[in-house]
């Protein structure tokens, strides 16, 4: 179609890095092309935690449950819902605040998404690779305690990035008619795509070029749904000022 | 810097649109480029409803506070997030399904903030425009009923897409230094930082090329803050089988 489409569609999670580091001048750049994305009501309700410091680096992979890319990438990054600065701007400028609405998370975890999103497009297109890191919500708190991060302010994720030590395959996603519907959600045929996609990812994964096993789509996704999936979350939001109100 | 740095720090939203149409193929591109994006553990939480019919298409642009966009683009996609499939998929794999956490509102939502972000991106390197219609949040009973969304499914955003019929200013953003900390969260100089922004975007709102006014950023934020934002979403989440547990 395009470079920037081709680039989108090519998207592989990078967990192996070289040593060559980033620098700080395109980091910049990379977070600028970040600050770009879409904003709710212009509030810009992201900020990031650059973690250079190797033990706190290393503090961060084991939070994340034992995660060497943490550690091993030129730069992570923080990516943190951020409320605390608009609501004090808005203080500041005569507004009797109320805070801690579900909104208030909604509209901030989108925007750190959003954000974090052009970050890894921006990244991608200079030749670097990427991983989210969603294991830092295994223990938010201590993250947070780590990270000196201040009511209003959550890590949603962070963002392992460097240059690529291997070239993972691209793994497939559902088809689109499985996941764009029109002018109604209509699953009626849900099952039977979830089947040949089950399909797709068993014969994807006996296939791909490390880390081989016989599973499908469905089979991976048990143990999201089988636990409490991270039952701290609800008292930790509301103890860090995200009151879920 | 390259291309798409240019692309995505050039971003602005666009709200008026030509009558020039997308077409299936082109949209179900931008859609294909939107799932090349990260999503957690493959889940694929996300779910678009693609509105061609016009009386919805009225209906909705209601919803979302009377935003004219809603109706007069050529494509508006209602992003959801969808922990139906996914769930549903580990049931008839055998899985006992734990349903309703915090954190499968998070993992949804921004699953849906990252494949919309990548579905921007690649719009705008085909030259359309576009602008997130967070306002369907305003509604999102009304709106779920309208697209028969079902339980563990909700409106996240709406997308307003078209062909750009104005090309408004690029709105600045808050200097990297301001969101970007290394080690630790210190927002010493945030004050400092904030009211020198404040200038800037006064200077902006005075100069810009439509819709003059005095204002500046905080001032913008006090709306946001001074009442209960979006009140009803918690109760509305809950209702929906995201039960914020």
């Amino acid at each position: 179609m395009n470079p920037t489409i081709e680039l989108l569609k090519s998207h592989r999670s990078i967990r192996k890095f070289t040593d060559q580091p980033i620098g700080t001048e395109l980091l910049h750049e990379l977070v600028r092309a970040g600050q770009g994305a879409s904003t709710s009501n212009h509030v810009q309700a992201c900020s990031i935690v650059r973690v250079t410091d190797v033990a706190k680096r290393e503090r961060l992979a084991e939070l994340a449950g034992g995660q060497a890319s943490v550690s091993g990438c030129a730069e992570f990054l923080v990516f943190c819902a951020d409320m605390k600065r608009p609501m004090e701007a808005a203080a500041r400028a005569g507004a009797d605040v109320v805070a801690g609405m579900t909104e208030h998370l909604l509209v901030s975890s989108i925007d750190a998404a959003l954000l974090a999103q052009n970050v890894a497009v921006a990244a991608e297109s200079v030749g670097l690779g990427l991983c989210y890191i969603g294991g830092l919500r295994n223990n938010p708190q201590e993250v947070s305690e780590l990270l000196e991060l201040p009511d209003q302010v959550y890590p949603v994720f962070g963002m392992a990035v460097g240059y690529p030590a291997h070239q993972p395959d691209v793994k497939p996603r559902l088809p689109v008619e499985a996941i764009l519907f029109v002018n109604r959600y209509d699953d009626s045929r849900t099952a039977e795509q979830v089947a040949a996609f089950d399909q797709t990812m068993h014969d994807y994964y006996l296939a791909r070029s490390s880390n081989n096993k016989s599973s499908s789509w469905s089979e991976q996704l048990k143990p999201l749904f089988t636990v409490k999936l991270r039952a701290h979350m609800k008292e930790f939001l509301n103890k860090r000022g995200f009151g879920l109100r």
